[in-house]
C-alpha cells in the first residue's frame, strides 16, 4: 500500500471503531477483558509478556525497575511494536517509575499495565496492603500522570475495550509511555470481541495539504539559495518516530552529506558512503565540525537538543542556516509550522529535491573510519579499546551502551551496516542498559537481528545486576563487556575525582553468571581480560564471536581513564553545576 | 527533665528560631549550606550518610531504592533520629520512590535530599540530562508530593536555613518522609550558623488541658463501668510515635493484660508476664481471641487497621467497647476528640487508672510460649522452623522479616526481652527487608543492639540482592536466612498456585557472598541446610550464633509449604480480588 492508501485505511478503521463504541451490540462473540487486552498486544506483534496466551511468552523480571528497562529495550528494537510491563498497585508501579520516566524522556512506546484492587475497593478504599494508609487510591495515578502521556483506568465492562484501544493507540502513535489500570475483578469479565476485528492504527494524521505544500516550496527555495551546499543531521527522533526509511530516500535522492548526533547514531547506516560520522557541537572531530558548521544550509531531522547530545549546547549553527524537521512541526529558520510533521512531508520533499542530486558529489564527506592507535603499553585504554571492539562488530549486531564511559567511547566507532546502537543519553539512568539488553535480546530474535552486545561499567551493573538472571533463564545469549574501573568514572570526572563516594565494592565478576545461573540449564562463560593481548585473543576467537551462549567479559581498565569526549563533556557539566573551587579536592 | 519542662523548653526553642528568621544578622559566624544541613543531621544523631563530615560516615548503596529501604530501616531502629538518603535529580529520586512511599505508608521519618541542577538552571530549564525533555523541572517534586508530608526547595541563601529546619522538624515530629532539594550551586554558599545553636525539637504540642482532662475523666468512667475488665492492644503507632515508655508505664500501673497486633509486635516486651501474644482478628489463636473479644473494654493504642494487620478486617470488637489512642486524636467509643494525642495524655491516664491495679491480677492471660511440634519428617516445615529459630534468638537481637512467609511465620514466636522486630506489613514491598537490614545494622551499632537477623524468601531477595554488598563492605555482620522455596509462595497462595509466573530462577545462593565480597576484606560464611538435623546443628553451633561475620543460611523448604496464618490470609485476599473460578488453575 502506498502511504496515502495506508493513511486512508487507518482513518476508515478509526471511524469504524468510533461507530462500534456507539452501537449497541447483541449476539456477538464474547471475550474476557484480560484476553481482549492480550489480543490487542498480540496484534501489535508483542510476543513476550504473559503466561497462558499462545502468542505471548511470559518474562519474569527480578524487579520492576528492570522490567521497565526491559520493556524500553524491547520497544527500541522492535520498531512499530511496543514494550509492555505489568506491575502491581503501589509498590510495583512506583518501583518502575524511573524506567517509565526514562521512556517518556527518550520517547519510547511502553505500555504500563498495573494490576489494582477490585472496582468495589476502588470506590470504598479500604486500608489494604500496598496503600498509603490514608485512602488516597488515586495517588499513584497522579504520580504516573507526570511521566505518561495517557492514563486509562478500567472500571467497568462498558468502557473497557474503548479505553484499552485508546491507551494503546496513544502509545503507538505518540511513541511514549501510557498507564493502564486493570482491577482484579475485571480480568475475567466478558465483553464483545467485535472491536478486535478492526486493527489499531499506527498511522499519524496527514498534514494539511496546502500548508505542507507551502513548507515544501519554502524549503526548496532555501536549498536553491544555498546552491545545494546542504548537509543533513539525523538525530534521535528519526529512530523514535520511525522515519528511517523516509530519511534514507531523501539522502539517496539528493546525495547530501549526512552526519548523526550521539542519540541519532545508526539512524543512518554508518557504512553509507555519504555519511561522515558524529556531530556533537564543540566536542566534534575538527574535520566534521568544519564541514557541518560551514554548510550554507543544515537540514536537522528529528533533533533532540540535550546537553550530552550537543556537546553541552555548543552547536555553532545559526537558525538562519537551519531547517528542523520534527514529528509534529517544522521550523524553517525562524518560522514555525505547527502540525506539519516529518513522516508525511519527507517523501514529498524528497521528490522536490531530486534536482539537487549532483553525480560527482560536489560536497566532500570526511571518511568515518576506525583508528587503532599505536600504544606502547599492555594496559587497555579507552583510546584503544573502542576502535578495537569496532573490528569485532558484525552486521545485525545490537549494541547497547551504558551511560558513562561506554556511551562516549562508542561514538567514534563506525558500526557495520545494519547494526543498531541503543543508548539512553538524555535520561541517563545508570543501570538502564542491563534491563534494556534483556528486552532488546528478546526483540532481536523476532526481528532477525543477531548478536546483542552490552558495554556496561562495573558501577552501573551493580544497580541492576539481577536482570542477567532472566537472560540466562530465557536462553538469551548476549555478550556482556563489564568495564571494570572500580567505580563511577563519569562522576569522578564531573565531581570528586578522588572521593570515596565514587568508589564501589570490588565484586568477583567472573563468578557472577555461575551464581545467577538457573541450575545450569543453559551454559554460560566468563572471561577476565587484563591487557590488550588477552582482549585481542578473545575477540579473535571464533567460538567466542559466535555468541552461542551468554558470555561475560570483565575488562580491566584504569580508574581514571576515560574516552576524550567524556572528559571534555564532564568538564563542561562540572562548570554548569558551579561548585565552588573548594569542592574539587 | 520531666515531660512538661521538656515541652516548655521545646516551645522556647521554637520561638527563638522564629525570632532568628526575622532578625537581620551581622558579624555572625558563617557556614556553608551543605554543612549547615549536615550539622543539623549530626545533632539528631544521624551518623551514617556523607563523606567529609567527621561525625557522619558515608554509606554508598548499590541503587536508590535500596538506599531508601536502608534509610527506612535505620530510622526504625534509631528511634528519635531519622533516616537520610541522598539521590540525584530525576533518575535517582524516582528510583527511590517506592521506598519513600513505603516510609510514608508505614510512618517512618526519612529525609530525602535530592541534588538538583543549579538555581539558574531551575529558572531557565535547559534540556539537561535527567530531564523529561519538555522543561518540566517541577514534575519530580509533584510526584514526590504524593508520598511526602513536606517538600522544601532550596533556592537562595536567605531562606535555606529556615527551609532545612522546617523540613527536618516536620520529619521528626510527624514521623513521615520529607523531600528537600539542594541545587549544586548552593552547597558551598555561606550562611549564618547562628540558628544551629538552637536545637530542633522532637516534641509535639501539648493537648488543650481542659479537653484532655475531660477525655481522661471519660476514659476513667468507662474503665470503671467495665469493672476493670479491660485489655490493651498495642499496634504500630506505639513504635512509630515513640510512646513505648508511656505504654509500659500504663501497663505496669494497671496490670491490664496486653496483646499486640502483627505490626505492634515487640512494642511491648514479649517476655512481660501480662503479655498474651498476637491479636489478628479471625486469624488469632482461639485462647487469645476469646480473651480479647470478650473483654468489656479494649484500649487500642496506636492502631493501624490494615488488611494484613487485622486478619483481613476481621476484628470482632464493637466500637461500644473500644477506646482508640492515636498520635493526633482520641476516640472514646463513637466520640472523636481531635488534637488530643496519646503522647501527652497517656501519662495522665496512667495516674488516674492506678486505682484499678489488682494485686492478684484478676484477668488471666494465656501463656505466649513457643511450641515445637513433633514431626516425623526431616523436611523443614514452617510449622517447625519458626518455633525452632525462636530458641536461637537472644535479647538485643534485631529481627527483620520480609513480606511473605517470614512476616506470618514470626508472629507466633515469642521474642526475648529487648529484641526488636522490623516488618513492613502495610506497605508490603517485597525486597524491602534487604535494604532495611543494611540500615538497621548500621543503626544497631549506635543504639547498643547486637545481632541483626534477616528472614527473606529467595524470590524477595532477588529484587534487592546487591545491597548485601555494602553490608560486607561496611563490615556489618547480619545473619541472613534465605528461605528457598523456589519462588513467590505468598503469591502462589493468593493466585496461581502452580503458575509459572510465581517461579523464579534457581540461584546458587551459597556462592553469592563470595561473588559480592569486596575483595575479601571481611570474612563471610555461607551454609545450606537441607533438613532439621542440619539446621539444629547450625543453630546450636556457638561460633555461628556469635555472629562475628556476615553469614548466609540457605534453608531448603517446600514450594507449597507456608505458615498457617499466611494460608488463611491469602485465602481471604484471593476472595477479595474476586477472580473468576476459571482463574485458579
Amino acid at each position: 500500500m502506498s502511504t496515502n492508501t495506508q493513511a486512508l485505511q487507518a482513518e476508515v478503521d478509526r471511524l469504524r471503531l468510533e461507530l462500534k463504541t456507539l452501537q449497541v451490540e447483541a449476539g456477538v462473540e464474547k471475550i474476557s477483558i484480560g484476553n481482549y487486552l492480550l489480543t490487542r498486544l498480540a496484534q501489535l506483534g508483542v510476543t513476550d509478556l504473559v503466561e497462558d496466551n499462545p502468542q505471548i511468552d511470559w518474562v519474569g523480571n527480578c524487579n520492576e525497575l528492570n522490567a521497565a528497562y526491559a520493556a524500553d529495550g524491547y520497544a527500541r528494537i522492535k520498531e512499530g511494536s511496543i514494550g509492555v510491563l505489568t506491575t502491581t498497585f503501589g509498590v510495583g508501579e512506583l518501583s518502575a517509575m524511573n524506567g517509565i520516566a526514562g521512556a517518556f524522556s527518550e520517547m519510547v512506546p511502553v505500555l504500563h499495565i498495573v494490576g489494582v484492587p477490585n472496582t468495589v475497593q476502588q470506590k470504598t478504599r479500604p486500608l489494604l496492603h500496598h496503600t498509603l494508609g490514608d485512602g488516597r487510591y488515586d495517588a499513584y495515578g497522579k504520580a504516573a500522570s507526570q511521566f505518561t502521556i495517557c492514563q486509562q483506568y478500567l472500571m467497568d465492562t462498558h468502557t473497557a475495550a474503548e479505553k484499552i484501544d485508546h491507551a494503546i493507540t496513544e502509545c503507538i502513535t505518540k511513541a511514549r509511555p501510557v498507564y493502564l489500570t486493570l482491577p482484579t475483578d475485571l480480568v475475567y469479565r466478558e465483553i464483545s470481541s467485535e472491536r478486535l476485528k478492526i486493527p489499531l492504527s499506527h498511522d499519524i494524521p496527514f498534514n494539511q495539504p496546502e500548508m505542507e505544500q507551502a513548507v515544501v516550496d519554502l524549503i526548496y527555495d532555501r536549498v536553491q539559495a544555498a546552491d545545494g551546499d546542504v548537509v543533513v543531521i539525523v538525530d534521535a527522533c528519526v529512530i523514535r518516530h520511525n522515519v528511517r526509511k523516509e530519511v534514507d530516500e531523501l539522502l539517496k535522492a539528493t546525495g547530501f552529506p549526512v552526519y548523526a548526533t550521539p542519540m541519532g547514531k545508526t539512524a543512518v547506516d554508518e557504512s553509507y558512503f555519504r555519511y561522515g560520522g558524529i556531530y556533537v557541537g564543540s566536542l566534534t572531530h575538527p574535520d566534521v565540525k568544519e564541514k557541518v558548521e560551514n554548510a550554507k544550509l543544515i537540514l536537522s531531522i528529528g533533533s533532540l537538543g540535550s546537553d550530552f547530545n550537543t556537546g553541552n549546547f555548543s552547536y555553532n549553527i545559526p537558525k538562519t542556516r537551519q531547517i528542523e524537521f520534527h514529528s509534529t512541526y517544522t521550523e524553517v529558520n525562524f518560522a514555525r509550522f505547527d502540525n506539519i510533521g516529518m513522516k508525511h512531508m519527507l517523501p514529498k520533499l524528497t521528490e522536490r529535491l531530486r534536482d539537487f542530486y549532483h553525480p560527482g558529489h560536489r560536497l566532500p564527506v570526511p571518511a568515518f573510519i576506525k583508528q587503532l592507535p599505536e600504544e606502547n603499553t599492555p594496559v587497555i585504554s579507552h583510546l584503544w579499546f573502542w576502535p578495537r571492539v569496532g573490528y569485532f562488530f558484525k552486521p545485525k549486531d545490537v549494541i547497547v551502551t551504558e551511560t558513562g564511559t561506554a556511551n562516549f567511547g562508542i561514538l567514534d566507532v563506525p558500526l557495520p551496516s545494519g547494526a543498531v546502537l541503543l543508548n539512553q543519553i538524555l535520561w541517563g539512568s545508570i543501570g538502564w542498559s542491563v534491563g534494556s539488553t534483556l528486552g532488546a535480546a528478546l526483540a532481536a530474535k523476532d526481528v532477525g537481528m543477531e548478536r546483542v552486545i552490552l558495554f556496561v561499567g562495573d558501577g552501573s551493573l551493580q544497580l541492576t545486576v539481577q536482570e542477567i538472571s532472566p537472560m540466562i533463564r530465557k536462553g538469551l545469549k548476549p555478550i556482556i563487556f563489564v568495564l571494570n574501573n572500580k567505580g563511577y568514572s563519569i562522576e569522578r570526572y564531573i565531581h570528586g575525582k578522588h572521593r570515596r563516594y565514587n568508589d564501589i565494592a570490588d565484586w568477583k565478576w567472573s563468578s557472577l553468571l555461575d551464581t545467577l545461573n538457573d541450575g545450569g540449564k543453559y551454559p554460560t562463560a566468563s572471561y577476565i581480560v587484563n591487557n590488550k593481548e588477552e582482549l585481542n585473543g578473545l575477540l579473535d576467537n571464533e567460538a567466542f564471536a559466535t555468541a552461542d551462549k551468554l558470555q561475560l567479559v570483565e575488562v580491566m581498565m584504569e580508574a581514571l581513564d576515560a574516552p576524550q569526549a567524556l572528559e571534555r563533556q564532564a568538564e563542561l557539566t562540572g562548570k554548569g553545576n558551579a561548585y565552588a573551587a573548594a569542592a574539587t579536592a
